[in-house]
């Protein structure tokens, strides 16, 4: 059995935005049934838990002897073991991989960069000014993102584990003026919620949040 | 032959501290020989190396037709193409990717941000409010980390990418009073840079920075 760890209570009112969502879909997209491990913030930080995560974040994922964090290994793994959401060819597997880093790396530190200061320092002095800043470094790699994608339906030919991961980043800018600037990322976004497993992964990690509102 | 791109000019000052660095480490452990192209901060910006790497950085690795950016995707190419630093078992290679990852986004992150503020915003007005801050979220991933490592040789078992990723990332805190607080991270990076490998890989990315002052 296959078991991965959530958010008790995801700050992100269940739009799918925290990291289980990636290994939700993922795991729609292979077929592989899945329990989930709900955990709060308080129990993340607890040694079970971080024997599993020892950086005390979700998602986990467990199946036998296996434990793993860091959502991209999680993927890699799970296309592995089902040989599928990854190019068999060589060459085309090392580029869908290449797209996972850059959709953690490269394209993703200036998001949470700028996700992490509007929550963290939106009464400190310097607030305003250094968002121009950051909302700059986002646009550069939006701009070079959506230069690479063109009118491509997927990253690098078929869809693939690295689409996961980047439309997973991308759309924790749904909604913004920035995101808005790049039809073609937004086009690319939509294409992959339309997916099936994407679906089926929403509607399971929404239903969190719908039993969490009932029982409140 | 394979050949991969370094900084012309690394404002490291030849401390070994850019991405290639991770590369050729890799390719010495593997014994596979390597050419290096040297771009200015410049022709990165330009078509030419955008069509290899669409984020305009360095490294760059191409073998034939292949040709990759992100350093994680080069080392776990490499890794596979030759056979070791990677482990052969399932879970165990799948925990070493995971480590790859680690060090690229949960640990390097606010690593990362930290360099980023001292390198930008030292003449902003928060700047000095603002690195407390930064320093504590730093602290904090190195403790778990540090927790984590106990007193292993490596992360997990044998030595591997992951060992290569996590080095490279935690080098750049060397001389810091951050890393120094973590005695058994000091000795795992020091375990790392007494690797034959790791040397030549070092004197090869030295020799560049050597040179330029040679001639400069």
């Amino acid at each position: 059995m296959t078991t991965i760890t959530a958010f008790e209570t995801s700050p992100d009112r269940g739009r799918g935005l925290a990291r289980d969502m990636q290994v939700r879909w993922a795991l729609e997209e292979v077929g592989q049934p899945y329990a989930v491990r709900l955990v709060s913030f308080k129990a993340m930080k607890e040694p079970a838990h971080r024997a599993v995560h020892p950086f005390a974040q979700i998602p986990t994922y467990e199946e036998g002897e296996l434990a793993l964090f860091e959502s991209g290994a999680i993927l890699l793994h799970i296309a592995e073991r089902h040989g599928v959401i990854l190019p068999k060819e060589i060459h085309a597997r090392a580029r869908a991989i290449m797209w996972m880093f850059a959709a953690v790396d490269t394209v993703k530190a200036p998001i949470i960069e700028r996700e992490a200061a509007i929550l963290i320092e939106r009464e400190q002095s310097w607030f305003a000014e250094r968002q121009v800043m950051l909302d700059s470094n986002v646009r550069r790699r939006l701009g070079e993102l959506s230069a690479r994608l063109g009118d491509r339906e997927w990253l690098d030919g078929e869809f693939s584990i690295g689409d996961i991961m980047m439309i997973g980043l991308l759309r924790r800018l749904e909604g913004t003026a920035l995101l808005e600037e790049y039809p073609n990322l937004i086009a690319y976004v939509a294409r992959g919620a339309e997916r099936p497993a994407f679906k089926r992964a929403f509607d399971a990690q929404f239903a969190v949040f719908a039993d969490r509102q009932a029982s409140g």
